[in-house]
């Protein structure tokens, strides 16, 4: 183990009136929520690829981080360096779960081959790890973005050999999946999509996609992988347009390619409001197309277009993502996943735990203020008295089949049909809100 | 006929070099581009609804134009006012089609009998008037969104009552359009979609806009129109979200309500622009995935969050476009539509002129140069060459399915593949477009 | 007085517990934060515009609210009955201030004359209602935006006849504003923009805008007019580009002009957010280039590009913004104005309270929530040390002008200077507020 | 000279038919437009950084392009390499100018006076190479954003130990820039903005930033440096809120800082369309300001929220900027910089001409079609009709003063003033400037 967090010790739930900055406010894993633990409800995961290898650069300048692990030195031992303070983090921090990429663990090397050694050793020394510390992988994944041979995509690549490239990391990274009991499995085509139409097919690309997804699905049967698929939509960046652009665009997809029973997505809250939706509308849209499966929450800036991954900090809107995931009988094998960056200016160790702690109490609180809606639910009832003539006979028989365009026509116009206007009661409806999330 | 545009004779084609603002500069309906005439090609409409519907007003101002039909006065002597300046219009025009809502031609009247006999009259008037000039109708429509019932949606209205009314409206307006040989019908779901989730079911929603759309197939086939039926998507406005945000989005739809052979879509480039897609890009989607019906030729201002509706003026954009129309083999029943607004300080009659002549000419120059690609075309032969690897023996076989991701990674490892990467040439083929834009 | 809302009475404050949709639960008039009232401190006003001047129109539909002042009939006696309802709400809800634009509250007529006539009218009835009643005008203002004379602008117009016309208009409303005993006198150049640039003179617009202002100083001293003189930016909407696009740019202006200590800026939430900037932003902004005056409080949708003038509802936004007054003294004659409208949906006369009531509980608990802060100052504690280098020696004397570069250069070449970068805190920072926020 | 380009010779003019993509089509540098030639006018200038210290690295993956002065090496070698490089490519491409950070040329070392010795070597170098090749250099800049040390900003940094390295740094390269005969220099604040205002004071950090530019100033008159001062804004990217937002703030900011005689700006496409506005908006802003001075010519991508730095293709734009820019005197010391970034999947060495040459042609073909509307001036004589009523006698009157609000407003009642509104031909003007684009 580790020792770069040495005047952290692990976090503890202190409640609300906690003026210490290093323990939990309001996540305490073992409380009961509407019969079920915070730590069953929430399956809080850390992520490597933010957290431990990277350094701080951006675009415009280089780390400022100075993490030891990612100084020059043996590829190897950095990888068991990063490993070490991956793990005492993880351990200090007590969410349950991480998620990795494949070259996020272990060194490409120089081949292949190289690749499936490293991969596979440094897949060991996770598996040690877990049991050592009771971590679990909530998900892995290969990185078939970031090397210069998938700048064109992966999958999607007009190179079949760089598709095969691709195919292998995959098999590798679900098969480690498997070995280290992950409970999902996640794609994210950054680089599937387009910088330009003017050299793209992209109905031949649509078919590779297609194809590599259903080779997915038939190693996950083959290897007897039990956790779900997941799709990580996001609409662009890297690429100008990305295939798997939003919820409602990945579900067409699937059902264009006979995939919507085998993949669920992976929705990240600053994904969705690049795409021009709200968090809730995606989340809401999984469930309404039956493909939710688990979430990378962070956050966006409402005045930026690019994935700054910040920490979720809004109660305000974590409250109503637990409020429909609450509804819809809460996460299966999915949980929340914090895909989030430090701010490149927070540079001392402990940042990490700050940025994690604000994170899980957000999400926490918002699980207690989403049941506490839940006991007295006013947005159900409202919902139901709405749509109350749907369950009336004529709503039943319309949506039965038993009115054709005609006959329809004929019914309003015998009695002259005028329905008149209802109030939606919005500003009622989120003064209701506000007062579960700010009321006694 | 009236003469509102009483000093303004049909517009004629005089050529590139002509200094008459109220001529062709560039569309020629006659002249021949790839083996069919311009206005077989480009299949121009007027709406009449931003034409003939609408008197300059916007949400902070009133109407600017003075249109005298749009004054007080008995409805239906307003309505036949209005059908003969707008035949008027579209006589000297010289664009072979029009386009309208049912109660842009026809007031509602106090009554569904109201409804049904003003529009039915009108219809006659309308029916006569193309006999007369010759004009034909490119497509119908219904207005469901405008009337207070509706502000909750029309088929997705949580009042089964009120999708019943609007059932009655496309009744009759898809009745009408066949009675006038309409090439198209067309929905636009303004306010399908919902302003806050915190009172909108979703699911159910869908349900019975699912079941909306399957009456209006069987009610196509039942009175034998023969014509396309369109959904035009937008995203957002006047609603917060829409349900046909995008094409994509329309497909998932249409895939889960079986619905994909007989709807195609009908893109407006000021939509896609408010989807976060270039117009470019909406009428590739559509085409790759075999669901392009017509057009709403526009643009949007990139500053601007809202619906401009202005006429297209980009050569440069409409270039792209028109090439994918071309090698995609051209319109069946759609058209370029102007659905678009004069600027509300355009108060000249005249001004309607200038922006649908400029609007058609630049769709013509678009067309000419779209051919001149064809003719040597560098965008087909960089895409064959880029992707060439797939029509080679590994690439068909891991499309045809001979691969699983295991027996993929046993090639690539034991090939230790690894492919380079290729320019993709982007800024090469941009300056070859341009070349044909403004070369010789 | 109506009895429009004769089924509610006025509102009371009856705490965070209670189940009353119809009472304040954080709003208390008199309970003292900081030593003054809730009421000093948050200077309530409801606005005549959005509540009594619109029927729930929107581009795409009709009015849904059918208030019936704003039906057909006898202007003068529409506008009496107008008032009696605004003031019926005004009282019922206990803010203590109103706003209106001149043509508002009295119909503009025939003539200049008649617009005169019955402002004056009008404005002997508001006083009498304001003696009756007990409120009091926050600000007035002059509607130069939407009679179509205006539609190219009414300062900048390229017509110097409506440059005169508009100044009538302002003319009038300061003197009535005055007369009212309003508190502040806003201008929002609603049309002072432009649609297109190929056919305005920037340079000149500027000069027309930049004496409209003189103008409307010297008037101010003329009439002895004790008020703040306010200008209220919007970077679009309703035209293509405004020039009071945002604090920072009306500072620009008014440095140019010598009027900088003349005016000071009305920030509008959803201005800010359509300019590309936080409303946090815009207001530390204006106290940082010390313009700050006045609030429209409202938000946006973070999704949308137009407009939408909702009511403020979130507590975690506006803590921030009632921060950044306390901590530089408040209001002076400013206040926090509702500019806000109810969805178009929102159609039971209730909704209106239920609007208002929820914005003035949001705008009250960030009051509480940003006294909390300042009772423990964090921020300023974390500012002050971050910042403390500048009131060092070497600091001051850099800011007092000791150093050139060249000297400053030389020094830190000497001492071959290398200063650490130091984190930021910003996770920390956010979970601190947060603590606050939802804490005990 | 280095030979990295060795299949490439020198690009020559070949004119608009030439099928050669090596080869300007349009750029004629000794043509004659408008009394000046080609050359005189544009003053193009290739970009150090993009070209040459940029290996195609994005945030989701690594560099793609493999250029060998980027590989691991002696640092003063690499740079000698690099240079080498630079200038086979700037004498082959025939751009006259060329820009660059201190730090693009030179390694920053390990202390200041490693600094101050490379760059000192590496200047030397540059000027060895300009008079060898006759380039000249349109400006210099300091980098003061990439290091760790700056990532709270330089001179607005917390700590005044930062702002003297920034003001090492700019001394250095103020005096370089000097050395090499630039023409200009330019201040980009990359890093002085906020990531957020919990820990940020944004009057203290004005104080600086106004102290800074005023030391600065101070340098150019010392040094007797005769080139032009300038500021490129930019509204965010790196940080959240960059204060140089956009023209109009860094107006106001200068004018607050009493600099605004002393600091022009230098515009870049892709920062205009990132701050909301247009391009064409930037320009003429910055000319009615009277603060033009330099172009960094790019283009951004509509749809994505991100500096982009593409190079400019779009002619029916360009020819826009051409007009303001040639209506109001052409450049003085400024010109067109090219601050652009092939795309990340261009990665053959040839790419980097066809970027430029695209970039090139495109503006030169804007100027022509730019002085061919100048020739026929539609715009201005339509601005000179249009605006004809301030040039009368009420008009002078107002704008000099001689009306009070009271005496305008008497005047207007007095002849119930009633003026009409005219049309601003937007579609007309907008079809006029395609005729010229378009037209033979
Ligand atoms: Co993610
Ligand atoms: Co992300
Ligand atoms: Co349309
Ligand atoms: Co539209
Ligand atoms: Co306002
Ligand atoms: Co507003
Ligand atoms: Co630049
Ligand atoms: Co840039």
């Amino acid at each position: 183990m580790a020792d770069y967090f040495q005047d952290i010790s692990a976090i503890q739930y202190e409640g609300a009136e906690s003026t210490n900055p290093l323990a939990f406010k309001h996540y305490n894993p073992q409380e009961v929520v509407l019969g079920k633990t915070m730590e069953e409800h929430l399956r809080f995961a850390s992520c490597y690829w933010h957290n431990f290898c990277w350094d701080g650069a951006d675009v415009f300048g280089g780390g400022t981080f100075g993490r030891p692990w990612l100084q020059p030195g043996d590829a190897m031992e950095r990888a068991k360096q990063k490993a070490d303070v991956a793990f005492e983090f993880f351990s200090k921090l007590g969410a349950p779960f991480y998620c990795f990429h494949d070259i996020d663990v272990a060194p490409e090397g120089d081949s292949i081959n190289d690749y499936i050694r490293n991969f596979s050793e440094m897949t060991d020394i996770l598996g040690a790890k877990q049991e050592e510390t009771g971590m679990k992988l909530l998900w892995g994944t290969a990185n078939v973005f970031s090397h210069p041979r998938y700048m064109s995509g992966a999958a999607t690549n007009p190179d079949p050999a760089i598709f095969a490239r691709a195919a292998t990391q995959v098999f590798h990274a679900m098969n480690a999946t498997k070995k280290l009991g992950g409970a999902n499995y996640v794609l994210w085509g950054g680089r599937e999509g387009y910088e330009t139409l003017l050299n793209t097919d992209l109905k031949r690309e649509r078919e590779q996609f297609g194809r590599f997804m259903n080779m997915v699905v038939e190693h996950k049967y083959k290897i007897g992988f039990d956790g779900l698929l997941l799709i990580e939509p996001k609409p662009q960046e890297p690429t100008k347009h990305q295939y798997d652009y939003d919820t409602a665009t990945v579900y067409g997809f699937l059902k264009e390619f006979g995939l919507e029973k085998e993949f669920a997505v992976n929705i990240e809250a600053n994904h969705a409001t690049l795409s021009g939706h709200s968090f809730h509308h995606e989340i809401a849209t999984a469930f309404a197309l039956d493909v939710f499966g688990s979430i990378d929450a962070n956050r966006g800036d409402a005045q930026l277009g690019w994935d700054t991954d910040q920490f979720p900090n809004s109660v305000e809107e974590m409250t109503l993502i637990c409020y429909e995931i609450l509804k819809n009988g809460g996460y299966t094998s999915g949980g929340f996943n914090f895909d989030t960056k430090l701010r490149r200016q927070s540079t001392d160790p402990a940042d990490l735990f700050h940025g994690h702690i604000g994170g899980m109490d957000t999400c926490a609180l918002g699980l207690k203020k989403a049941a506490a809606i839940i006991e007295n639910d006013f947005i159900a009832d409202t919902k139901a008295k709405r749509y109350a003539g749907w369950d009336d006979a004529m709503g039943k028989q319309i949506l039965g089949g038993e009115y054709s365009l005609a006959s329809l026509a004929d019914l309003a116009t015998r009695s002259n049909l005028d329905p008149r206007q209802v109030s939606g009661k919005q500003e009622l409806l989120e003064n209701q809100v506000n007062q579960v999330l700010f009321g006694r």
